[in-house]
């Protein structure tokens, strides 16, 4: 096992303060269980009893079951306090100092392993205009005293009034602007037990209908209003029941950054120990791979039969383990690359390095499958025949060597010549070097070719019956593959077999925080221009299946074939005079079955290699142990809100100019109200005027 | 008459071009007739001829009305070209050269008064992607040619297929990336008559139900996708029935570049003269204040019975004179400042200079109006009595001039004295220069007290009845009048009375490329994070009355009143200890009855001096010969789209931190579907973080 540690906090409340103060004995309690931290509350009740005193009358308000806030300097229409604690309230607001009496944590060293709870009874999100700015005051000042003591994250209550979300975010904004380090957590509950007993869902129902949503778009209203920043986070509060699976997929594109679970949300074995619940776990194991912390609360308190206390670490340590012994060879092999944005190579422009081949020959799929699509090729020829096969792009030679294990399976008598053609100087050597092993082999030959597959020279009788390439991007032809192809169709004999035959481009529109803060907080507004190859983790494909107009969630954008079914107009080389017919256009239309936020879209393709042999990164039938190609990001450079049953209009275009490939991308989101289709949104048209990100022919 | 000259231009078509193909000729004659330009199409009927037979098979489609695309090289099913065709074919895509008798236009010096519309034949949207691609590639060549010859705009033909308006419009973005100074108009017709007559509207008809708009939406998509390019402009097309008001005053804040008006939309009169429509007559005038050019086509048909072919520009010339004729006071005053955004004053930081002083004194309503209310407000004190009056912020002294005015006019024994407060050194030596004559006055004595309001000191005895001051900004409260009075309420007796009395900030949602851009194109990102003071002219109030709701279009955030209800705590020298209460927050719902783009918000404001008389910017009962105040403008940094019968609401907060004060803003909208609000966008929030644009105390 080589996984990750994931940071487990254990809450630590007042009534356990209270009974020892001294936080450095909590967290050493926390390490001797297997934590890596405690949490607890930020300010003691003392400091509630000064401020409501100061800010929220009780007198005239009580049978309203909120007091409304009534100072004399303030705002509200029942002016009730007398003139001393007036003036208290006013000196408080000009200077915020707490008594050492009134706050949990008062020393530097204490604060290394802890995560506080902001005050819980802040109301940042009132109806009453003077209990809002009153509690954003008394916010700052949590927040500039924990800035003061190097605290790393507060935590702040959940918001409470969704009519009232923007004043909550606004205050969250002002907290975060006053300060440069601290991040902030909104405690966000993963549903609504009121919405989801109105869908007539209970959580162990698999059937659900509806979108179970106010969670989600309190907190995406938030951090929207919040222009995303990178300091404020998401800590998810499972103490309520978990919605169903479409609803709560949802959240694995947010930037968790606690998952807080109340030992009341795990249920007891027949032993009496706690567990979670099936799709709990489920949901728990996907969520660590991000590592936020976990923060087990109310532990102390006995609600299980067996175990005790340290019951709860121990189980979440426990799945911890299941989750990396399960990791697929993609994931340990990207780990560290989960959501880590590459330039897609230039392999036409930029000759690759030895390591780099190093890492692609690693993949345990794919070679196999070219020399099974080789063999299968050999073995629709002759027995007792020559055929002449070429390799165009070989590399270190793994290509050459899958055609000779091929044509040894095929047997019979076959022989096969290969032309390995390579225009990377320094990969020649290496080809070089095994050309004596390759031609140890009595049924194989192999010839070396240095140069460009578009522009050697060859005689009609060194035409090829076979020609094998791997020239695929993550999206298919980003790395032009199309247009190498088209140059080096004059090696194949006419009728002869391209390997790949043809390979397909697939899209769908996803839901990223993660990525998209990546692009926008890059600085440049460019980096919002060009496609990226990604190992998606915290990633969400927005689209559905969507059965009454058979629309798929990922759908085709176009396909190349080699060779052509075309004639083209040829040039002296024998190559195409233009490149414009390998221009494409994408118009595609994808059902969005419950509300996101759209950051961008996920690339993907699909390649006939031969027979029934197929390269696939499609999400819906792709080879797990294959490790060539992440998807592609193609990102859109605002947040894009896409409502529970919206349509979203995908243009996608791949265009050249002769000398250049490039691609750009816009959408359209559409909705249906009284039976009409009618615009809600789109995006400006992405990478028009980008000079630095084409691919160079 | 002093204003601008509108440019008219005449269109030449290919007969007339064909019968005198020297350029110069047609321009001398335009302006000998009083245009000031010509248009003319830029390619001729013989390129179109290669162009087709280059990409377009007529052969094997012509029943399907319009042909496919079909070379050898191509895209294309149906290959029909023979291989010479298709050779010359991808020569022109590689080299794209025009034979001399295929362009109307070769010589620079004939290029200075034309504007060139493109090919009109050129189909950027058809749903044949080889068309599409050649038609693109076409217009580039046209668009390379123009800009060999300093044509500065290119008229692109209409879009015909909203399916494929993100192809037309990314073939417009390729267009203008591809050169650097040529402006691009499409040419968007007013209307779509099978729409109009959809809605059962025939344009004599007042009475509208439904929303016309497909014609506007498309121009919304292509400009959206295009990123609201400065280079490209909209050809409003007049040769179709106009919309209902309603729908037409959209168009008032599009970049209107051109007005084409064929002469058959124009009505003969009684004498057979050809008229435009009273409706058309009220658009035209209003449209030629931003001074688009006015196309005029078909003016040699002979369509009218009198007037010859000259009539319609004399008629245009008429109609110009009319527009200037009938300039407000206000717009004449702000000739030249429409659309303009200024920073807000900050009168409490910088001390005015004299000239603005100037131009705020030439408000020919203004003064009146205070003259008037301290007028009523003397007459409520008893006749020969003395009434203190301070005036606060008294400038160069034109509120203490209107003081003395207003006692000599209430008569009966009535005497004032007179408190003049400055606080600006350099406007003091103008009021001291003031002082002799004012105190000639038998029944009024001034006072000249230097300093600011919320300092200076004063005995018991020296509180006034009156307190005067215009401290009001365009928004209301954003030059600190609460701020200052608070400060100011020091020299007011109890129960004295302030003038004004109270006063109220506005808000609507507003549309403006204009603004936008302006915002957009100053290359700071924080140009979007703060007011600005603006005369708006090229801009569009998106909200409606909506009577079910009963939600006006313009709406009130906030008041404040002087002196306050409010007792609050003071310091020491009897200011508020904390500003605190001076914080606002308006949460309010617009109903959007048409589709539009939200750019911003317009802020307005209403002022009660005293009795009857009020202060008014409000657009719905503003006073028209009012110089004083432009309306402020708080931007939203992303074009924000708002469907037909949608919702938005607004967030704004008047805020401090005791030492400034700063507006935030954000907006959320809703969309009704199944009886239920549904949101589709908001923005982020507003000026949360901009430090430099907060008003100083």
């Amino acid at each position: 096992m080589t996984g990750n540690r994931v940071p487990i906090a254990n809450h630590i409340d007042q009534d356990l303060l209270d009974s020892n103060p001294t936080i450095l004995d909590h967290v050493n309690d926390a390490f001797d269980l297997d934590y890596d931290a405690i949490t607890l509350p930020f300010t003691k009740p003392t400091w509630k009893t000064r401020w409501q005193r100061y800010c929220v009358s009780n007198e005239n308000d009580v049978n309203k079951g909120r007091a409304r806030a009534s100072y004399i300097a303030g705002k509200s229409e029942n002016v009730v306090q007398d003139r001393q604690t007036a003036k208290e309230a006013e000196v408080w607001r000009l200077t915020r100092v707490y008594d050492k009496n009134e706050v949990n944590v008062s020393k530097l060293d204490e604060c290394e392993s802890i995560i506080a709870f902001a005050s819980d009874w802040l109301e940042l999100d009132s109806p009453d205009e003077g209990i809002r700015f009153d509690s954003e005051m008394a916010l700052k000042q949590e927040v500039a005293y924990a800035s003061y003591l190097s605290i790393h994250t507060l935590i702040l209550p959940a918001p409470k009034n969704r009519k009232h979300v923007a004043d909550y975010a606004r205050s969250v904004m002002a907290a975060l602007d006053s300060t440069s380090y601290l991040q902030l957590s909104v405690m966000i509950p993963v549903s609504d037990p009121a919405e989801l007993e109105q869908s007539g869902v209970s959580p162990a129902l698999s059937e659900f209908k509806g979108d179970p949503s106010s969670t989600w778009e309190v907190w995406d209203a938030i951090r929207t209003l919040c222009d995303y920043s990178p300091r404020l986070g998401l800590a998810l509060d499972l103490g309520q029941p978990l919605p169903p699976p479409c609803a709560l997929k949802r959240w694995s594109s947010e930037p968790t950054r606690q998952i807080i679970i109340p030992a009341n949300a795990f249920v007891g074995n027949a032993k009496g120990y706690p567990v979670l619940s099936k799709s709990c776990q489920e949901f728990i194991k996907e969520q660590i791979k991000t590592l936020p912390t976990i923060v087990l609360t109310e532990t102390y308190e006995g609600i299980h039969k067996s175990g005790g206390s340290k019951a709860y670490v121990q189980y979440l340590r426990y799945m911890e383990k299941l989750s990396n012994d399960s990791a697929t060879s993609v994931e340990q092999f990207a780990s560290g690359y989960m959501d880590w944005l590459q330039a897609p190579l230039q392999p036409l422009l930029d000759n690759l390095d030895s390591s780099t081949y190093e890492i692609f020959e690693k993949d345990p799929i794919k070679y196999q499958k070219y020399e099974q699509a080789t063999y299968l090729a050999l073995l629709d020829k002759e027995p007792n025949s020559l055929t002449r096969i070429a390799v165009v792009g070989a590399g270190r030679g793994p290509l050459v060597q899958g055609a000779i294990n091929a044509v040894e399976a095929a047997a019979e008598g076959r022989r096969i010549h290969i032309m390995a053609v390579e225009k990377n100087p320094n990969a020649c050597v290496t080809l070089q070097g095994r050309m004596d092993e390759w031609n140890e082999s009595k049924i194989a030959s192999v010839e070396l070719v240095f140069g460009d597959m578009r522009i050697i020279e060859l005689e009609d009788e060194q035409k090829n019956d076979i020609l094998i390439s791997e020239l695929l991007g993550s999206f298919g032809d980003n790395e032009l593959s199309p247009e190498c192809l088209d140059g080096a169709m004059r090696l194949l004999k006419p009728y002869g077999v391209s390997i790949p035959s043809y390979y397909t481009s697939y899209i769908a529109p996803l839901s990223s925080t993660k990525l998209y803060n990546e692009v926008m907080h890059m600085g440049d507004a460019k980096n919002a221009e060009m496609p990226y190859v990604v190992m998606f983790q915290a990633v969400n494909i927005l689209s559905g299946m969507d059965k009454e107009s058979n629309r798929k969630a990922v759908q085709q954008c176009w396909s190349y074939k080699h060779p052509s079914k075309y004639e083209f107009v040829m040039d002296r080389n024998g190559n195409p005079m233009t490149n414009y017919h390998n221009t494409r256009a994408a118009h595609l239309t994808f059902t969005i079955p419950y509300a996101g936020v759209l950051h961008g879209l996920a690339g993907y393709f699909e390649a006939h290699l031969y027979g029934n042999v197929w390269l696939s990164t499609h999400p819906e039938r792709y080879d797990k142990e294959m490790l060539s190609w992440f998807p592609i990001y193609f990102p859109i450079n605002t947040g894009v809100y896409l409502p529970t049953n919206s349509e979203v209009d995908v243009h996608l275009w791949r265009l050249t100019d002769n000398k250049k490939v490039w691609f750009e991308w816009s959408v359209e989101v559409f909705v249906k109200a009284d039976e009409k289709r009618i615009k809600i949104n789109q995006s400006k048209l992405h990478n028009h005027d980008a000079k630095y990100n084409r691919i160079e022919l």
